[in-house]
C-alpha cells in the first residue's frame, strides 16, 4: 500500500501493518518530551502508575525553558522537582539555566530530533520537528508519562493533508506567513487529527528553519503534526549536528484527504488578527494599529534565520518611544550566533528589550506580559483572548519583519514599505 | 557652625539655619523618584491629597524597573497606570521598555542626580546617590507624593558617623566588601536614621562606582543616607552627563556621633552569610557552601566596573553545571558597553544567562526565583529570609568576583585562589 509520509514514518516505528487512516497502532518513540510546565504533571502520573525507570536515559528530554529563569516560587518549585526526578532517573537531557532554551528549538539545535523519527511531547508545538520529517506531536502528560516508561505509545493514523506550494517567495514574506494563510484558508479546526503534509517547489527551495516555522503552527489548524520531506537540507542541518539521517518522503501514489496548491508569488505579509490564528488578513488591511508591545521569539520564529529578519529592519532604525520590542533569542546558541553576527547590538541600539532564551511572554508567561487595553504583535503561534496576559488585551501574530517595522512604526506596519 | 556633609547639603536647600542632629528642617528636593512598585501608591496618595499636578515635570522620575518586562497582569497594569499618569503630567523622565534600567544606575547615567541635590526616592536604596555626594534617601511612597506635588519635605537632621579608610585595596576585594564589613562591624541598625560619610585615601582613590556601591547599601545599616565628599572624580563624572556641579565636604571641625577608620589593605572578600546583611564573614570562612545560582547585577553591583570584575573570573571558565549564573546588566547603557567590551560574550560563552535591565531576582521579583532548599550567590543588597523566593532558600551576598569565581566551582569560592 502506499503510503504517506505520515504512514511511511509511523510504520518505521510499529511491526503491525500500517494501513488506512483510522486504524491504531502501536510505535515506538524516538523521544519523549516534557518542560517545566508539563513535566512535574509527567512526573506526577509516571510515579503514579509505578514505574521505576525511563525507558531509555537518552531518549528523554526535559527542557525548562517556559517560565525560566525561574520568575516565581511555583516555577523555581516545579523546575527543582524536575531537576531531580532527572538526576534519580540519569536522563542525559535535561536541560535548565544556561544550557536551556525554548524546547522546540533546542531539540533540533542539539541534533535530538530528525527525520522519520517518532517524537512525543508535553506540548502542543511539539510538531515543530515535523519540519525536519520527524512525525511530532504533543500529547497530554500523562501520555508523556507513558511514552517515558514503556518506549512506546499509540496513535489513530492520520488522514494527510497535502499543500503545495509553488512561485517566487515576495520579499518580506516567509514561512510564517505560507502557514497564517493556511491557516486562514483551512481554519482553526482545518486539520483537526490530520496531518498537514507540504511539497513542492517553494519547500524544496525553503531553508529548514523556515520549515519548522510552518510545522510548528500545523497545530493552530488542529493538525496531529506537520510534514515536510526530507531532502539535502534537512540531511545536511542534521549532519552538522552529529547525526546520520535518511532522505524520506511520501510515496507518488498515496492518497490524501484533501490536497491544496498555493502560488505564493503574490502572497502579502499576513497578520492573525485577535482572538484566533484563523483571523488572517494581508497586513495592508491591518496596518495602523496602535501597539504597545512587539514580542520577536518563541519556537516559531525565535531561530536565527528570524532575528536576522528582524535586525535587517530595526538596523538604523529606533524602536518606538511607546513600544516594547522584546527580543527573545530561542536558544543560547541563537543567541550567541546572534551576538557574533552583530544582531544583539542591532536590537539593543534600536532600543530593544533582549531577552534570555525562554518562551516568556508568547505563553502569557512572564518577560513582556499585556495590561488591560494593551496590544502587541509577536511573530509567536497564538493569539486567543488572554494569551499574552490580560483577557482585555490583544495579539496580532506576524513574521519578524513585520513585528520589527511595527515596533519602529508604533503601529502595525508592512516592512515593504520602508 | 561648622557642617558635616549631610547638614550641608540640607542647608543648601532650606531658607532655616541648619543647627544639630535633630532638628526638623523643611527642604527642597532636587528629584523625586518613584518605580513600577511605588509609583501606584505614590499615585493614588498624590490623588487622594488633591494634587492637581507635580510641582516640576523635570525634577520627578518614574523607572518602571522592578517586575519589568512585565512579568504579570498585575505588574502590567501597574506599568501601564503609571504611564497614563506620567503622559498626564507631562512627567520628563518617564522611564519604560528599552529605555528602563534599574532606577539608582539609570539617574546618575542620565545626570539626574548630583552632588548637592536632595533626593526622595520611594525605594530604599535611594540611598545610592549619596556616592556622588547627594543627600539621597528612601521614603513612603505618600511621602514621596507629597514631594511630588510640592516640592519639598522635612527631614529631621540626622547625625553622622564619619567612616575613614586608609592602606590599599587587595585584589579581588572592592567597594562592596568595605561596606560589608561595616555593615558586620556596626550592624544592621548601626546607622539608624544617621548619615554615613565616608573619607580617607581610599575614598580619594576609588571610582564613582565604587562609592555608589557603598552608599548604596548605608540602608542596610539602617542609614538615612550614606555620603562621599564629591571631588574631580565625581565632577568628571556628572559633568560627562551635561552637568555642571561643584565639589562639596564636610568643614573640617565637622562634630560626628562617632568616627570608624579602618585599614583596607588585609580585608579579604567578604560574605553576608543568611539571613542578614550583618551576618559578615571572609569569604575563608563561607567557602565550600553549595550553591544552585549566583545573580550578578542590581543597583548595587550591576555597573560596568562589576560586570568587568566578573567576566574576569567568568573569562575561559565554565559555569558549573548545576549553578543558574544570571547576569543583568543594570541599565541598557550599562548592557550596549558590556557588548562593545566583549563582555556580553564572556557571559554568554561562559554559560551564564544574559537578562534584560531590571531588578529582577534581588527582591524576588522574577528573573530567577529560588525554590526550597536553594542556595543563591548574590551581588544584591539583602538577604533577608525569602527575599529571593522561598522562605526556605538562602541568599549570600557577596562582590562580582565572588560570585564569578563561586558560580564556575558550584560552590562559594575565593576568587583569590583562582
Amino acid at each position: 500500500m502506499a503510503h504517506t509520509l505520515a504512514q511511511k514514518i509511523l510504520q518505521k516505528h510499529t511491526d503491525q501493518q500500517v494501513g488506512e487512516a483510522g486504524q491504531i497502532v502501536r510505535c515506538r518513540v524516538s523521544m519523549a518530551l516534557a518542560n517545566d510546565i508539563t513535566a512535574p504533571l509527567a512526573i506526577k502520573s509516571f510515579r503514579a502508575m509505578g514505574a521505576g525507570k525511563v525507558f531509555d536515559k537518552d531518549r528523554v528530554a526535559l527542557v525548562m525553558d517556559h517560565f525560566t529563569p525561574q520568575k516565581d516560587i511555583d516555577s523555581a518549585i516545579q523546575v527543582k522537582n524536575t531537576r531531580e526526578f532527572a538526576a534519580q532517573m540519569g536522563i542525559t537531557h535535561y536541560y535548565e539555566g544556561g544550557e536551556a532554551g525554548v524546547e522546540h528549538a533546542l531539540l533540533p539545535e542539539l541534533g535530538l530530533v530528525g527525520p522519520g523519527d517518532i517524537v512525543v511531547g508535553a506540548d502542543s508545538h511539539t510538531c515543530t520537528y515535523g519540519g525536519l520529517g520527524a512525525f511530532a506531536t504533543g500529547l497530554g502528560s500523562t501520555d508523556v508519562a507513558g511514552a517515558m516508561a514503556l518506549g512506546e505509545t499509540w496513535f489513530k493514523v492520520p488522514p494527510s493533508i497535502r499543500v503545495s506550494y509553488r512561485g517566487t517567495m515576495p520579499a518580506h514574506v516567509g514561512a510564517k506567513d505560507l502557514v497564517l494563510q493556511l491557516i486562514g484558508h483551512i481554519g482553526v479546526d482545518g486539520a483537526l487529527y490530520k496531518a498537514l503534509e507540504f511539497d513542492g517547489p517553494v519547500v524544496d527551495a525553503m531553508s529548514v528553519e523556515g520549515r519548522m516555522t510552518i510545522a510548528n503552527m500545523a497545530i493552530e489548524a488542529g493538525g496531529k503534526c506537520g510534514l515536510f520531506p526530507s531532502d539535502d537540507l534537512t540531511l545536511a542541518y542534521t549532519a552538522a549536528r552529529g547525526r546520520n539521517d535518511e532522505k524520506l518522503s511520501a510515496d507518488q501514489d498515496a492518497v490524501y484527504e484533501r490536497s491544496l496548491s498555493f502560488d505564493v508569488s503574490d502572497l502579502a505579509p499576513q497578520i492573525a488578527c485577535p482572538h484566533l490564528p484563523e483571523n488572517v488578513r494581508p497586513v495592508t488591511e491591518v496596518q495602523g494599529v496602535q501597539i504597545h508591545q512587539a514580542v520577536i521569539g518563541s519556537c516559531t520564529n525565535g531561530r536565527i534565520s528570524d532575528l536576522r529578519e528582524a535586525a535587517a529592519v530595526l538596523r538604523g532604525r529606533k524602536v518606538h518611544k511607546s513600544v516594547r520590542c522584546i527580543v527573545l533569542p530561542a536558544t543560547p546558541g541563537i543567541w550567541k550566533q546572534a551576538l557574533r553576527e552583530g544582531l544583539i547590538e542591532t536590537f539593543m541600539d534600536a532600543g530593544c528589550i533582549v531577552g534570555p532564551a525562554t518562551c516568556g511572554p508568547c505563553l502569557g508567561g512572564h518577560m513582556g506580559i499585556l495590561a488591560d487595553g494593551e496590544r502587541a504583535i509577536a511573530t509567536t503561534n497564538r493569539n486567543f483572548r488572554g494569551r499574552m496576559g490580560s483577557l482585555e488585551s490583544e495579539v496580532y501574530l506576524s513574521n519578524p519583519s513585520v513585528a520589527a517595522a511595527s515596533a519602529v512604526a508604533g503601529e502595525i506596519a508592512d516592512p515593504r514599505g520602508l
